[in-house]
């Protein structure tokens, strides 16, 4: 730091510190995730702790609040990246430090548990660790909400995604569960009406899937000289800009999930790779929330790999890949199989109707816990009763009820309802891509991704946080989130 | 640290916090080295440089030195683990954060540097990366000579292993040379009186050979809930006590090299998970040094795992494991094979009666460069006349020669000697087992390390470093170092 002579200069360094002690806490998260013995968890629980201790400490260092008083930026992106500072600093100077570690403690404490819990479907073993997380998060959530003047739901949101409350979110999943109450029996009426698609048989060895899914990463323009694919039980994206690691789980009786997870995770990736790399460790050079992340999961994915134009070009792979007869590969029968419309009680395996519906009730029962409304103990039952009245299922155990997600258990309140926020900001940026591409369906149909992908970094990857998230929009498509790009992108798809 | 109310007490927090940092980044090598994409180097450089920063400004930090000031601590183990803080805090104070963060630059560009230098055989391309680390190098022995009134490359070595200095080495290592000029060509003469071993013929499958490797580890003693095994270029043990990472790499053409790697490894983890769980993060629960540690690997490789009693043990796994006759596998051909004697350029494949001679070169080399009495320019030459004088060969290319190791490249001057060192140890420990536990050698026969990994646990791993190299060696053997039980041992077995 002792070259910088502007106050703005040192904050500029100040943050880049900050912020590749978060790239070595990324990289232990990964670790932990992907290829740590059981036997580390506990010393990697006080690792990441210290970390977070540390990166807190230099945020709310007396010396960084003096220079956030003096500093002076000129011209956008530095504008905006010292407002970014600012907001990132007031917020963490509202939380003490013992917090921040013992929150960091117990998530990771609470995820250990929540392995074994989800594996024997046991909600009692992680229950107390739960009741500590929720504990923390709400001190969290209130001390949040002192500084910000948001509620304390909101002030966690605004940890994932700026400018976005609960007030702007339940209307849009109101009218949502209206939608789906009217969409979804349409839906599966038609579905009804349609010959049963033809399932592939397996198995699918999980070395052949793991070389697919690498083909197909890199063909979307993942680059493994910056890049690894691993295992993991909850699959994600993390790591840096210049060394992302995504991983996935294989299940041998079934092609499509890794692959599409897969795909999912690189559109993450390629979100990362994407930053403008001379913003590189500034809160401007950073993604610009959850909810635009999973956007660009989601138009890989959803829009994109799922369309009728991809469908004709990866059946065929997929028959090479696997062997076995043509016809369960033809694009139309796999549009019966992965845009096949089923309530169900996991969320990661929902379909593109349902999932908000999913998102819906998380976003309910985490409102009410950090609120104070719902206890950690009746959890299961809020659980059982929402998702009855949503999609009129009752789950049958905890593990494919409240234990399903890792979330709640690594101390992520708020994140939520960033998915179905990212999965209408998808639709509205398929549609405008669409219209700017004329050609882009028939690149899919080729398997080639690239222009939707060069038109993605250039709109959303290569702006970093430079415009809240209604603003990326605006100047991506020309309007703020417009929930009816997806009703009527799924209203297309499945009605 | 709020609750710790002596000066005594909050410096063991203080130095638990740092030891974090420390596990952060033995994990972040172990990452790259081992699985980490090329792209990631850049960022990995800084995100270390980083961590070493803070850790560095943590030792430094004025409230720290207070509390030093003040502290007393009463017993043998706190006494000495508060003397040991003295020690580090006073070798860190001597080292500006800025020297600390760009050495640490320098040896990650270097050291990256060097792994395609090495490929290429190509000393001009590392050069201009080795000159800026020994530069700092100098400069780092300069400030800590200052402060511990040792010479320069003493105080080098002091951070390796403490109480040992060039002039202790000397007299040993060049009584090794007279040893040598005289051993080796008679343990030649002897080798080229017998029928030349068989070779078992391969290839050896990487996939078979890793499976035996993780089969003798976990029977040497590793817990695989505790520990890993991987692939690197450079095989390193490194991690944490509840987390080691060992890392191997494989040859189709040679069954021995990583088996009897993977033992080496496993020695230096189990001191790391033997070490005393009460002094965890202390400085006093740390390993002893470095000779302490390549005493515990080269114990179990050397001493132990090329005996013969475990020669014949292991023979009919090999069988096993790799089909073919079973005349390679006798335990006398394996010990033809196993401990033959051999002029060879690469020290991590030298027998052990030429090893040190591997190594007494790289001491007055390293010792000439941080003295100044020797260019970085002008190494390769060096090296290569010093290699015939020592051991009668010319090495034909840099890859073979100066380029072969790490350390230097890495920034590590000053640790070479703590391999002969060790393995004079390792021949004292092995003798003084032997004594104490008649059966060693039988249990040894039936593939049992227990005996000897449990006498280790007690009497070298649990005693962390409440004791210096040579105390260590007294309570453990009844005598300080004794180079004559490597001599006997190595004439023993090789006249």
């Amino acid at each position: 730091m002792s070259h910088a002579t502007t106050a703005y200069a040192r904050l500029k360094d100040r943050f880049a510190r900050i912020a590749l002690i978060g790239e070595a806490q990324a990289m232990l998260h990964w670790d932990a995730a992907a290829v740590m013995p059981p036997g580390g968890a506990a010393a990697r629980g006080e690792q990441l702790a210290t970390l977070a201790g540390l990166a807190h400490e230099l945020l709310t260092a007396p010396a960084l609040a003096d220079d956030l008083a003096q500093a002076e930026a000129e011209g956008e992106w530095d504008a905006a990246n010292l407002a970014l500072m600012r907001q990132a600093q007031s917020r963490a100077t509202a939380l003490p430090t013992a917090l921040v570690e013992a929150s960091s403690c117990a998530n990771a404490a609470c995820e250990t548990v929540w392995r074994e819990a989800r594996a024997a479907s046991d909600f009692a073993r992680v229950r107390p660790f739960l009741e500590e997380v929720v504990r923390l998060q709400r001190e969290t959530a209130a001390a949040l909400a002192a500084v910000t003047g948001l509620a304390p739901y909101d002030a966690l949101m605004e940890g994932y995604q700026r400018g976005i409350t609960a007030a702007d979110v339940e209307p849009v999943f109101a009218a949502y569960e209206g939608f789906l109450a009217e969409a979804l029996p349409r839906a599966e009426e038609r579905q009804a009406r349609r010959p049963a698609a033809l399932r592939p048989e397996g198995p699918f060895p999980a070395a052949a899937q793991e070389a697919l899914c690498r083909e197909m990463a890199g063909r979307a323009g993942l680059d493994f000289a910056h890049a690894r694919l691993d295992r993991s039980l909850h699959p994600f994206c993390g790591g840096t800009p210049t060394d992302v690691r995504i991983t996935t789980r294989y299940d041998e009786a079934n092609l499509a999930s890794a692959l599409l997870g897969v795909l999912h995770e690189t559109g993450h990736a390629l979100y990362e790779r994407g930053l403008p790399p001379a913003w590189a460790r500034q809160p401007v050079g950073e993604a610009a929330g959850m909810a635009a992340h999973e956007s660009q999961s989601l138009i890989i994915e959803m829009q994109a790999c799922r369309s009728d134009a991809f469908l004709r070009f990866i059946g065929p792979r997929l028959q090479a890949a696997f062997g076995g007869p043509a016809a369960p590969y033809a694009a139309e029968n796999l549009s019966g199989l992965w845009r096949r419309v089923e309530r169900g009680f996991i969320r990661v395996d929902a379909d593109e109707l349902t999932y908000p519906a999913h998102v819906i009730l998380r976003f309910r029962l985490e409102r009410a816990l950090i609120g104070g409304d719902l206890a950690v103990a009746d959890l299961p039952g809020a659980w059982n009763d929402g998702f009855a009245t949503l999609l009129g299922l009752t789950p049958p155990d905890d593990a494919r009820g409240c234990l399903q997600d890792i979330h709640w258990h690594d101390g992520a309140f708020g994140y939520f309802p960033s998915y179905t926020l990212g999965a209408m900001a998808a639709a509205q940026l398929m549609r405008a891509a669409r219209a700017g591409l004329p050609d882009l369906d028939a690149a899919l149909a080729e398997g080639d991704l690239s222009p939707l992908t060069g038109w993605l970094r250039e709109r959303v990857h290569a702006q970093g946080s430079r415009l809240g998230f209604q603003d990326l929009l605006r100047a991506a498509t020309g309007k703020p989130l417009d929930p009816s790009d997806f009703t009527a992108h799924l209203t297309e798809r499945y009605l």
